[in-house]
């Protein structure tokens, strides 16, 4: 794999820095440069939200303060993610240029404001952030201590101004090329709702259209284009200055707005903002598994190249309804857990608590007491010791046999279509259910959507497919003929790119790959249960019953054989679980929302059939997991405990302890809310 | 009673149909006449979205392809419901005449998109519209297939541009003639809300006036009587070119923003559409009484005339939180239902389901897969058999005995004005804890409103009847005078048509009548209950006990019998139940509201006491009720299970079953969700 | 004391009236006048609504209704609280000067409508208003029956109109001299929010910006401060024709949006308008200490001066969710409540019901029926004959050695700034915390904030003083060092005036007199508790453990003594109590919320030590409270059962019933819902 020349060399480990905030107290800007390599600290992302200290007014620059700290950084060996300002911008700004204010979904123009809420169609605010980036560009694209470029902030968002219908327009004629033919896919006729002419087409809105589901996908991708295409101006210009400079733009966690396939191409490396709900949510297990599940989306946006982890808190996050601390050992688990899943770069927001404003209470490095003798203090050191033993890891992969399907496109066609499941379909969790097994067995999976290459996988799963978009049924089609397994579920291969329905039974074009036809789907309330139960001794299914919900296809087989069959309501004795030969593979459809000893059953079977490899072949008890990174030959499995409890697991093999150099083998202990990553070493 | 023409051969069967969805697939079409015969299907609803495909360019017309299916429907004996459609117009008419976009309550003008949700105001959309229905009815006011016209679709709520307030102030002109008069009904000393020009006045606004009921009261008239004026224009255009042709509007379920009594006085016959939440709620008796007073009400319209069962669907429907399929039996069983409370015409929405767009999921005869060999597909062509057999009951009538007062205006008032309860006062659950021990129990009741005429009942029931509108009161004095039972409950008698309290004691007016003053009502929380006894030996009242809860009313007897008892809070002693001899009748006053087996006694009673008649003498167990129509000397009697368990019950008679032919006798069957007709033999 | 000449004669007994709905109909107001004698009523609340009625046509004045109106009171010996009518205003003014109507945070201009909801800059409003008052005061200022002025009725609100966003620049551009001084103090640095005109600066809104929390807390600065100037405009306005007539206006429960310790200093005397919720919480004992704390927070916003109780209701209110009738004996319970607390008037809303719009059903003296014998105004009648028994108790103290301090500004920032507890701080919650010991024991407390004098008082409980205001953590250090006893929360000493964080170590500048460094706070969630553990043996603590929840502060003892400790999470054996010796006198901090039993022992422990007063020293039941007023050598001791049950007390010495006139000793019933006044006589 062509790693990112960015990595391969330690592992990153820093903070946002928001030095202007204090340039007026210079006795605290001494105390950073004084605190930061004590932390271990040896890089800092840096001009975020710089612009009204850089543009005090329009066209009037000051850049001294900013050389003084990047030289101040450079001299102590502390690199830099040098960020463009774009993502909040000055007073004067808005105030000079109403058109770069956001125009909400009820056609109603934002007043000045928070950040990231200008329109990314506006030529004013498209040549003003040009500006402000090539003067940053021109001076710092080749400071020795600037190692990338981190465009904006959490890109995000929609616009409605006319600027942004009329672009919208245009993209939908390149799309469709005739309205005769954009009727047709969207399906005006329904509600009289032809267009005769393109200025009659508005994005979706509540006191407007929004029941033209094709309308609300198209818009949805229209807007992940525009963002996009704004993301890769600012690209554009700083790497006009220096071309070998890569460029990251911080992603957000399972972010609905935009497709982030579509953005990975344009960047060079993987950053994301990643504030897991640890302790708020009772069960740490679920959350380790959802932000697991985050992690290799990540890496698989660039085929698996490592990641920077842009953003997280060592404590308590404060935009949350509750802000509960992390408990001892927590933010060191949680990074490494990271570090796990593919990341090379650990950072924290941010390095020092605001004085004032908006975020001055959210978890940071140096607290207001100013100094880093605090609980949090003492673990943000202490992770960064034990991220410099971690440097033979750097650039290591995380090899996968499995892949997720997870794809941004389905879940605005899934989501917004009026449907079986008004009050929620769950998409993430029904992607979780899947997940999970995978994730507690140490079985390394890759999250990709359905534009990725389906080849190189021993198995897809595919939940919820509603949405089969461009050539995916063929691929999967060929992938199981080649000799792949294929999973998938209810409601899946329902419609086409333009939210179409597949006319001739669903599951549409993969009916043949499955071997079945699903008639029919029943929506049930939340705490109503239908018993299933599986054919008499079906190996790994060893419960007497389990249970359906949510969702439950009415399947007929079509050459595919029953595991398992609903044992309740009027489909009693119809199959809940089919498997098909097809071709040199085999394919299984789940036709309903399963409880999660189904689940764990259902990967058991696969794991066997299929030969998958797990990072530690040892019994994992509750809480406990293992993920493995390989460089070359070398083996590192790092095992985490997201459980209050200590935990003890049987190793097979012989480990070095990456933290403590001692060999380590038969009973490995780990205390509560605790990682070890280990070095395999037979 | 003088039914309408359209009524009495046969009961209609049919769909929604939309046949310009598919004008580019003929296939398709051709499927569809050959499928419509074998569903046993008579009738379709066509045209209803149509606009955009008839007029796709301002003025210019295409009645091509409806000429063609309307023959090609004629040529294979199915009929038509041709409808307008002013439901939902073009784009091009939202692009060029933005006055016809509806302004909402916050005074912001919708844009394009939706549908009914033009403003009913507008000159020019009034205009446009009489033009399109114009061409429609002289093309085919004369049809062969044709044999009524369905007016718009679902007209339905509000706008308060200027030109519908200008409206609104003429409306009001001509209700009060002078603005001091307005004052003083309106009581708009209160908060110095006196207005001193008519220009002041504005329709409730959340942004504006909301706390003067009267001014509520008076726009909830105006929007209704706005929109059958502009009802009326619609039906005059299109009656202009065949007086013959009968014409109705499909109405809605409880529908609140109109007064539907106002509307059926300018209809030809009564249609409506019906979704009720079949296993959604798991009280299916609940549902079951909730759709069958919406049937009686919907009968009682139009004193008694069958009605047409408009829209419903045969399945799930695609807008409600959860879509619960429809369990094996239970789409024959609602539709005949609706034909055991005075349907002459079963219509589905729709025939086939679209492709794309936002109501691709509603159930419909024929799914995405293309035929009707589904289990829906076939239970559509099973109802279809069954429906042919009930030929002889067309026309007949359902004969009632009872009335219950359910007047939207009332409802209006009550809900609006801020009193006892304003966390909600349930006016419909109030009415259905009164109606559903009459259904029950089989006897039938029509639903009618305070304008309609009493004197041909037994028994009137008038819960919460808050407003005494017009000369009500003196009615129900003349009907108890004259020997009939009228039943009210607490809340009743406090205000009149403008929302000002009646003065010197409630219930006001009827205080007489009842016998009682109700010096104060006590509000409680849902989870609170107070207990009560009645009188040692009621007859009718076999339990210890009961419970009052919701609303109880503290009442003094003054010459009526007290009944029950409150056994708690401080109005411990005072009375729940009181009865009152007035002339030649009955009163009976309910002052809280009660559990169901009180009122379960209360109708006992009142069965009793007044001799009403019931569709079978046999005992009914729970989920199952029987309903009577009568032709001449035809007596036809519905039975439906609506639980999800076999049933028997005992006929004291004999019977032949309508759809078997055979003799019933004895014990009679009735599986799950299931109906039987039988006719009386002997 | 310098009391209010108003006060010290008898206790005030009246209503709100608003004869100006009855003209047309003469013989209401004539009964009106024979009933309010009937009913002991010695005052009326006159002219708050009438601006309509006085003033029809802009500039065209008609006081002659009003002149009988206050001539046939003055005849019967009734006296007069006349309000100026600004509070609701006539629609020709709103017609002709749209700039009166308010324009809310999403920038919206309100329509005409509702009350209380003009713009307070609008120099037309303030004329038209001006104009009015001048009238009212030239006729009315010497009229024999006025004693005083009543202000608008409750002032409140916002206005976001672009004259008030003028105002508001004006405002900080006092405040804080220079841009460059505001954006420092308001920590504009931050997400590039730095302002570089006036012009920029918008007040906050959910459409511009809202996380800026200094710009959020300086908006409520202002717009107390610009509603406060258009009150003293209106005060100054009929002052000027008879400076002696006091003036008030009536205040509202704990309300947010202004700062009524400011507002008292311009007003000659407090009122204010109390709901409790009886009965609605079913916790009687929770709703009368919250009105208590209520009350005790009126009376010292003019340092223990009486206050009026200017409205009640004498039964329900109709604006809740739930209207429950208050039960046998409340009414007058509630009102003696006030009384004891201080209160020299009782006065309810209204008079008599009105007859139509929004409040017709709120309770009143007079029902629909039209005379006083009913439930209510038997009990409005013996209320009235109560107070006037009270006579002697008019003009006395209530004389506290507790101060606990409730700072509005302080509640602006805490509850405003993102932070622990999104879901919600609870500021008054946690108050009542604190209160509710001292209450149940009849310990007066005076309810003061961060600007009042401290010296007066032995404790001074200051809980979550998140913000320290001017020079407040200075004036606490004196008190403590002079020896006072000093206690205060979590969450407290956090920011200064501008919410600027203090940088050193929380709580700030009171972490030497608390003697403490409070690291980090845990948020939990409503249902989580922490086990809490004190020193063995501690007096008043006599429970085996207690329990934390909400938020836990993790402090490190500084010189203090810990008392209680956590014993549970990972900060098991952190300190939850510290008690601290600090120069002459005493501190406490309070770590986390506790329980109920926990904040028993730390104010038993408090009594002990301060030897603070009690209005009773017998052992006082669950529900029944005692407060003391003191006239010289005169003890009042009121008496209160909150309960549903009667309870017994055992009285230590002797006294009469104010009522009865009896002599009191040894056991004293009270029952359900009861108070009783008695006067010691050894």
């Amino acid at each position: 794999m062509a790693f990112n020349p960015l990595f391969g060399q330690s592992i990153h480990y820093g903070a946002d820095y928001n030095p202007e905030q204090w340039l007026h107290m210079p006795e605290i800007l001494k105390d950073d440069l004084r605190m930061m390599p004590e932390a271990h600290m040896n890089i800092m992302s840096l001009g975020m939200f710089s612009w009204a200290a850089l543009e005090k007014e329009e066209g009037v620059f000051d850049f001294s303060w900013l050389d003084r700290v990047l030289d101040n950084l450079n001299e102590r060996g502390i690199k830099v993610f040098l960020s463009t300002p774009s993502g909040a911008r000055p007073a004067w700004l808005s105030e000079k240029y109403p058109e770069v204010l956001r125009v909400n979904e009820k056609r109603q123009r934002a007043l000045h404001g928070g950040r990231q809420n200008h329109c990314m169609t506006s030529p004013v605010y498209r040549e003003k952030v040009r500006i402000i980036d090539t003067k940053l560009a021109e001076r710092y694209a080749h400071h020795p201590a600037v190692i990338a470029w981190h465009l904006s902030n959490e890109y995000g968002g929609y616009c409605h101004c006319p600027l942004c219908q009329a672009r919208f327009r245009e993209y939908l004629k390149e799309r469709y090329g005739s309205l005769d033919n954009l009727n047709q896919q969207w399906w005006n006729t329904f509600w009289s709702h032809a267009y005769t002419s393109w200025e009659q087409i508005e994005s979706p809105s509540p006191i407007g259209e929004n029941a033209v589901h094709a309308l609300s996908i198209d818009w949805q991708r229209f807007t992940s284009h525009n963002a996009l295409d704004f993301c890769k101006m600012e690209r554009d210009t700083v790497k006009a200055f220096n071309p070998d400079l890569p460029v990251t733009a911080n992603f957000m966690e399972f972010f609905r707005d935009y497709d982030y396939f579509e953005w990975a191409k344009e960047l060079d490396f993987i950053s994301w903002d990643s504030y897991p709900q640890w302790h708020v949510f009772k069960d740490s297990e679920y959350v380790a598994a959802y932000t697991a599940m985050n992690h290799d989306l990540m890496r698989s946006l660039k085929g698996g190249q490592p990641f920077v982890l842009m953003e997280s808190t060592p404590s308590a996050t404060n935009w949350r309804p509750l802000s509960t601390l992390k408990r001892p050992g927590m933010h060191t688990l949680a990074s490494l857990q990271a570090v796990a899943h593919g990341a090379d770069s650990v950072q924290i927001f941010q390095w020092r608590k605001s004085r004032g404003s908006s975020e001055k209470f959210h978890g940071a490095a140096v607290d207001h007491v100013g100094h880093l003798n605090t609980r949090v203090g003492r673990e943000v050191i202490d992770l960064g010791a034990k991220l410099e033993k971690l440097a033979p890891i750097a650039g290591s992969e995380m090899q996968a046999e499995v892949a997720l399907i997870l794809d941004t496109q389905n879940r605005w066609a899934l989501e917004d279509s009026q449907g079986p499941r008004n009050q929620g379909m769950d998409y993430l969790g029904v992607c979780l259910d899947f997940y999970t097994p995978f994730w507690r067995r140490g079985i390394n999976v890759d999250v990709i959507d359905e534009t990725c290459d389906l080849s190189k996988y021993k198995v897809v799963v595919a939940p919820m497919t509603y949405m089969l978009r461009g050539d995916y049924a063929e691929r999967v089609e060929k992938f199981v003929r080649e000799g792949g397994t294929y999973v998938s579920s209810f409601w899946s291969g329902i419609v086409n790119d333009t939210d179409l329905c597949f006319l001739g039974g669903f599951p549409g074009p993969l009916r043949k790959v499955m071997g079945i036809w699903e008639e029919e789907i029943d929506s049930l309330d939340d705490d109503y249960e239908v018993r299933v139960k599986t054919l008499e001794g079906l190996p790994f299914f060893d419960e007497d019953s389990y249970h359906a919900g949510f969702l439950c296809g009415l399947v007929h087989c079509e050459g595919s054989e029953a595991l398992a069959f609903y044992d309740g309501e009027f489909y009693q004795g119809m199959p809940v679980l089919t498997h098909n030969h097809y071709g040199e593979g085999h394919s299984y459809y789940v036709a309903a929302r399963m409880d999660k000893k189904f689940m764990e059953g259902l990967v058991g079977r696969l794991e066997y059939e299929c030969g998958l490899k797990r990072a530690l072949t040892t019994h994992l008890p509750k809480g406990v997991t293992a993920h493995e990174r390989v460089n070359g030959d070398d083996h590192f499995v790092f095992i985490g405990n997201y459980g209050e409890h200590g935990k003890n697991i049987k190793l097979h093999a012989q480990y070095v302890d990456m933290f403590s150099g001692d060999t380590v083998t038969g009973i490995c202990r780990l205390p509560p809310f605790s990682a070890r990553v280990l070095k395999r070493i037979n």
